[in-house]
């Protein structure tokens, strides 16, 4: 029996912003990346979509970002790694409060943006940040990367996210954005890839190389028109070649 | 025997700007309300400041305030009892994650600046947030005060504030800042009136009017040139009056 | 021959986030104004808010509101006079280097959220930094309001601001939004009352009296579903009672 | 006879926090680079600082920075040329609107923090900035730099600046902080480096090799505490060696 955990980014909202369509999407998927009030969310946002996910069963992370709001955490700022680690640690609290709040314990966390885009001093900082605020705290990690080792390494939760309209380089880095090829836009094949990734644990990389690849969470998107469509034919095929959805 | 709690606002520098002089005032003090990054402080200094506060046994609080770095959030913002319970419940959680890593529980909470001039829609969601996330935290509410009274109410934890520099009206509010003789500036008649307050738990107010009042711990100041004076000179007044200077 | 102003408040998204459909309401209009980066807007979105103004040939206004961005700016905050003419002088600069860039004058501006709540110290303060920036910005100012008179006595230009969904109290102040009536949400009644404002100089109070209003810009919103609905409609109907929509 | 303008970062204070010591340092300078209200200053800090430059005759300039308060604008954040360019307009703008209050000019702008480590792309934002708002700002430009080659270019005004107390690299580039010698300490060596660089038109670099500049304007310090000693030093030696200090 394959198994697999579904992650979306949820909570994005800020003040008068509306950003996604949470209240649909937490319908199909069993984790939520909730934004922790620096690159996106407010506190109110946090309140409703914790709440939302306690109430949909869906296990609630933290999902956070540089201080950059205007450029939604999305471009790299040159922080050190103590001020990384500090600025985690942060952003995990708070998001812990409305937890604790609504019950449900803080089950993971998923770096976002540019902070996603680690070396190895980040990789640290995060490891150190999740070890020293709780260490039941899960990392969704990117499947081969040196933050998915350094977190194992250092005897943390660790589960391994896969990407399904990502390609991979060879050593399973993602594709630049940029890059011809990088973003997979045909659904039947980002499908079909997926589940090939579940159930052999291979992906042809963008070189044509096949790679090993272990996921344990699948990222799938949670706003964009497409992505509510996208993500209840995934469960279906999904359903269909006997992989179980479920948190981890 | 007497004894009283002496709190002080610690850890207000933020990025490039230093406030205060924490290293130094903190070796006389029994509790630091540590702000929370949003009127003042970031997550370096909270690391720090909360790591200073444990090596020198004194008791770690949080001082939220509201999202107005500008004004230092001291300038009223209209905001919901909803919303003003979600930036609390952000910011205790915040700080959690800093006491947590230093092995020290958040001891107490006291609302910042505007906050702290509370209605009682304002006070019901202090301690809603302190309810929900952690009731272990001491609410230092202003003896007299409708926090002091809701929170007791509720069941929470809260010890009565009085102050060194501030003259009270008859109902126990503090004299609004600008009225006549609302700042007690001599410092000797100061302590003597915290001496009183302490031991005979009575203060003439602003009116003249003889009032009743308690105090579990007394607020002196952290900045300005004046403030590591007094509070050594406060220190040694009560010590020679008897009175014991320890946390809550 | 009877005219009006047609003026909406334009270039409210910010970073990531989109709000409203400025590329359709832009068409419609006579006086874009635009939001200066403190309660929305961002530098990127002023660039093209004003370039798409310049393109239409819509005037270019400023739109300041209160540093509150998570409050949009809707969130009354006690800011002094000296901070609100500090804060206005700011962000009308900004905005009269984008226009400055695409070539256009900054046309005027409007208070926005709980700034266009002043007061008569609040209304000097707006008065005090238009006429040190550029006193031949135009003031939007709400008909009747004190901004209105001061601006007028202290020799600024003043366009008068009529609203066509929101009743009137007999002092030509606006209905407060929770009050019964307050809103007017049948269009058919809102573009009559419009109508009769703009070519007799009356409107019926919430109160029932008939009161005396002079308007010489009136304001459609930009967002929500119907908004784009609503302004073409009120544009037909100016048209056919011979009400001609253009710029001051 | 030869000449200098001296120039000095002022206006850093934020809100409740107040750095440098602008009201000495203004007395001893001839260009005050003020900061925008990005990585520090406010528009209270801006109209101070703008009143008090026109006051003492000093030119007033802007001294944009990244949108970083918490870093100072130091830290490199990945912004793209279009996104650069629109801030430096944004706080060019803002400046211009107290500079005009006082009756002044906007007579120059200098690159903060991370911005002033720029590349070509940036370096064409800064230009195509300055020159769609104003093109009678003068761009301090660290001399030999790429901004300040490309500013001459297209026709911009520029002021080539030296530095008192940074090491050169063999292409005029600043020796990176870290690297051992880049900070000059010695205060009379540093002197007479200044005297060469402005009387000879030549600098020995880090490495030892001679190398020819040329300067218009020379960075000193506006805080720490030898900022001050240090400025009224320079001026001695400098009047004593025929160098006379005045603005551009």
């Amino acid at each position: 029996m394959y198994s697999i955990d579904l992650n979306s980014d949820l909570g994005e909202s800020f003040g008068a912003y509306k950003l996604g369509c949470d209240e649909e999407i937490i319908k199909y998927v069993t984790a939520a990346n909730i934004a922790c009030g620096w690159h996106a969310g407010d506190p109110m946002v946090m309140t409703e979509t914790v709440r939302m996910a306690a109430a949909h069963g869906v296990d609630a992370g933290a999902h956070p970002g540089l201080p950059d709001l205007m450029g939604f955490g999305r471009r790299r700022m040159n922080v050190s790694g103590a001020e990384l680690k500090a600025y985690i640690k942060y952003q995990l609290g708070a998001m812990a409060a409305f937890t604790k709040a609504e019950g449900v314990p803080l089950h993971h966390m998923v770096p976002h943006g540019a902070i996603s885009q680690f070396n190895e001093e980040w990789a640290h900082a995060i490891c150190d940040a999740v070890g020293e605020v709780d260490d039941n705290i899960i990392i969704y990690a990117i499947a081969g990367s040196c933050l998915d080792k350094i977190a194992r390494k250092e005897g943390l939760k660790v589960a391994s996210e896969i990407f399904s309209d990502r390609a991979y380089m060879d050593d399973l880095s993602l594709a630049p954005r940029g890059m011809d090829g990088a973003m997979i836009t045909d659904e039947d094949f980002a499908i079909e890839r997926c589940i090939r990734m579940v159930k052999e644990g291979r992906v042809t990389g963008l070189s044509g190389k096949e790679l090993e690849i272990q996921g344990d969470t699948l990222c799938v998107h949670g706003d964009g028109p497409k992505a509510l469509a996208f993500v209840r034919k995934i469960r279906e095929a999904f359903s269909q070649e006997g992989i179980d959805i479920h948190g981890i």
